[in-house]
């Protein structure tokens, strides 16, 4: 079995336990993990690294693809172990140190963590920390349920950990296309022409020598928390599909509309879901995360193919798709989070960006990341790289959270994520605002018209109308333009009394 | 003379008188005018048309390439022509109308003005009216001293008004390259490689049928209002020259740099002009607007090449480079906005951007374009697409503005144009800031300590140390975030009584 896993027999000697790998780990080490929205993460190694910081204390630089599962930030947080975080996590625990300033978080656009480190302006990586499905006989590493950067970091890392994981379908070989961009300024065009170009290696090709231990897992990826599509979600979805249909009534897309990419979360993916319901056909997607609606659309006969960099898939739909991976496995294909999310292909191909605020102000500029403009919640993700250079860029929120005391449409966004110029079409529950080739004024109107919750619509629109009377291309009264975050930080409300 | 400038016989006989063209423009037409910086924009037809609307009102949307010269938008904007206006402008009189909310105003990154017609989400343009340096025996369009969005303006329109500008030199021909990506979603990569790469034509190919009207002039184009180096713009230089001679000692960089730009003013032409003060050699460019500074570079033997789309110079060093054109035309080329500024392109080639910012925050943050965050200056213009690819994203400004009254570094921006992911360096003549892999409240360290001038460092961090006290990954006193723009709008300083 294991041989099948570890086609190269002199690697075999390197087997070690977890506890053995995490010893390698110093203190003050930058370390590069696979892990991608839960997916492919590396599961002994880490584990066993914050069992040792117990009674033998080190902290590091932890660079990952994104989120990782099993808890993983949780127990690295509670032990001490992370410094510094980049770019992406989702752990309440860790959440809570960074916005205690305990752990450093660079919160960065997902595909340019790997363009720092070729060039030298982060790192050196001391140890790749990498979950593979197998290794080949030249000794390169199969990935997992994930890419993310685990190829560049064990390409550019002094050494590597592999953990071969049993529990991962010996099928996955095969998925993956590993391209890496050459070195710049002398670096040619990537490419990839397609949600099905294949372009680079099914794994990825390392110096053998480089790696310095294996450890054998036989863990499952932890499942993704995605909820089910609720009433909001859906009247979100017959929004964006009715406006699909307009724009193919306008001959400016046809049924098969651009390649699609859905942002992750329970919003984005109901609502990718809900595209079933539409006359589309033969669509694509070329996203960073593919979630259970990825195999909802296929298995509704609506998708063709979809490029990813992960797949993170809830109990049940696992199931489904690894238990019948051969339906699915020459549709797909996983690519490194660079490729994925790179500005080239996502202009290139004319993607489709789907993406969820956290708040959106009445000008069109969106808060994904910070609670009240400070307090961080996940991080910027791909998000920044898909609405920048997408065909169209669409953000979908709910228009009230916390049982209706917040509005997610606000008078001016305490943080900003992506500006105005980034963001084509807003939806919620109350319907679409298309803000293409609209002013600043004109976007208030359609935003607060559209947008907004009803119980809040007024006070928008009288903050609007009053700005307005003092001038400028985007009427503000900055005295008052916190004031609802202000209400909610005070009173959990920005209701009125 | 005019057979040499008008090559196709046939077209002779379309000349008429620029208020002959100007009638055909009709009330409610969308109109692509040539014109990026001041150059090459049409310079007859659009004063008769202001000429036109005194007695025969109609209003219209022009799209540019960027500003325009000789006084057009001002012209245009009092004769209650410009109904919308996109995707640039840098007029008095036209910003007062836009802040007022009489015009409506569509601030656009550069490189995406023309993805939006081409997919008819904006458009269809009616008249193209595009300044020509000579129309080829095909009929293909010669473009002046800059291209902009004329290539895709003349291709895409129903019918196109062409300006021969006899006092354009006819030398011009053959500097352009023009290459327009092809549709999508199947479109391929964009060839250039290089700042040198020429692959297109070096006219805008057209059916010659199209061409309604062609009107002949002689006038030179608006001389740029970039001002002379200070004190403070050659100790930003050398803040920057230092700055990357680190770099180059720790082997990121060598002293060729990378492909260098430079967004347009006083500000960031000064600072590359500077750079000639350094140890580096064989630079090259890939810019938007190639600015005196370019010039003075290849004069210093410091510059090989200079890819951008339009060349804006000041009266002076115009005199010196179309005095002796031929000493600097194999190092030059002109491209569509859309390719000197794509994102493909400048990630491919690593550009090293420099960009002027209007005010930045202590997390980096900057507002590049809303005075007190309500009233536009001119645009985001290119700095986003060169902001968000760049291998170093560097963003100059001086530490304060109106005497020392305003500080350009603030609490937090009122208005977000790049987010703190899309800058890595701050130079203002106190010094630099590199904020490279730094959390948000490292960043702010570097801020204040390097960049903040000493009037108003103390008060930057006093501020940040109480948002600390409240916790976040941000932090900030939201209630006291816009205090100073405050005191500014209501006392016309920031500064304490």
């Amino acid at each position: 079995m294991l041989e099948t896993r570890i086609r190269r027999p002199s690697l075999l000697d390197r087997i070690v336990t977890p506890q053995q790998a995490a010893s390698l780990i110093k203190d003050g080490m930058i370390i590069g993990m696979s892990g991608f929205t839960r997916a492919g993460d590396a599961k002994a190694v880490p584990i066993a690294m914050a069992e040792r910081a117990k009674t033998d204390p080190f902290r590091i630089t932890l660079i990952t693809g994104a989120s990782l599962g099993h808890d993983i930030d949780r127990m690295l947080t509670e032990t001490h172990v992370l410094a510094r975080r980049i770019p992406f996590q989702s752990d309440a625990t860790l959440r809570a140190a960074i916005n205690r300033g305990e752990v450093m978080f660079i919160d960065q656009h997902l595909s340019e963590t790997v363009e720092h480190l070729r060039s030298n302006q982060l790192g050196p990586i001391d140890y790749a920390v990498i979950e593979a499905a197998a290794i080949t006989e030249d000794g390169g590493i199969v990935p997992s349920t994930s890419i993310g950067n685990s190829a560049s970091f064990a390409i550019l890392a002094k050494k590597i950990i592999v953990e071969i994981n049993l529990s991962q379908p010996a099928e996955l070989e095969g998925l993956h296309d590993i391209y890496i961009p050459t070195k710049r300024p002398s670096r040619v065009p990537i490419p990839v022409v397609s949600c099905e170009s294949r372009v680079g290696f099914p794994y990825v090709p390392i110096d053998p020598e480089k790696i310095a231990a294996i450890v054998v897992t036989d863990e499952k990826d932890s499942f993704s928390t995605v909820e089910a599509a609720d009433a909001d979600t859906t009247a979100i979805a017959g929004h964006l599909i009715r406006f699909l249909e307009q724009e193919v009534a306008k001959g400016r897309l046809d049924l098969t509309l651009q390649p699609l990419q859905a942002g992750i979360g329970t919003i984005a993916n109901s609502v990718l879901t809900g595209l079933a319901q539409g006359p589309f056909h033969h669509l694509r997607m070329y996203s960073e995360v593919l979630q259970d609606s990825t195999f909802d659309l296929f298995d509704a006969g609506k998708l063709t193919f979809a490029s990813g960099s992960s797949i993170t898939l809830s109990a049940a739909c696992g199931e489904r798709v690894f238990g019948r991976f051969d339906k699915y496995k020459d549709k797909l294909v996983l690519r490194p989070q660079e490729i994925s999310n790179h500005p080239e292909v996502i202009r290139r191909l004319g993607v489709i960006g789907i993406n969820t605020a956290l708040e959106v102000d009445i000008y069109g500029n969106v808060n994904s990341t910070h609670v009240n403009g400070t307090h961080m919640m996940n991080g910027i993700g791909g998000s920044g790289d898909f609405a920048r250079n997408a065909y169209l860029s669409i953000f979908v929120s709910k228009s009230v959270a916390k049982g209706g005391r917040l509005s997610s449409v606000v008078p001016m966004v305490p943080h900003v994520d992506h500006t105005e110029h980034d963001v084509d079409i807003i939806v919620t529950e109350n319907g679409l605002a298309d803000l293409r080739e609209l002013a600043p004024r004109e976007r208030a109107r359609e935003i607060i018209a559209h947008c907004a919750h009803p119980d809040f619509r007024e006070r928008l629109a009288d903050y609007f109308e009053r700005a307005c009377a003092r001038g400028g291309q985007t009427p503000h009264l900055l005295e008052e333009a916190f004031s609802w975050h202000e209400r909610s930080r005070q009173t959990g409300t920005m209701r009125l009394a």
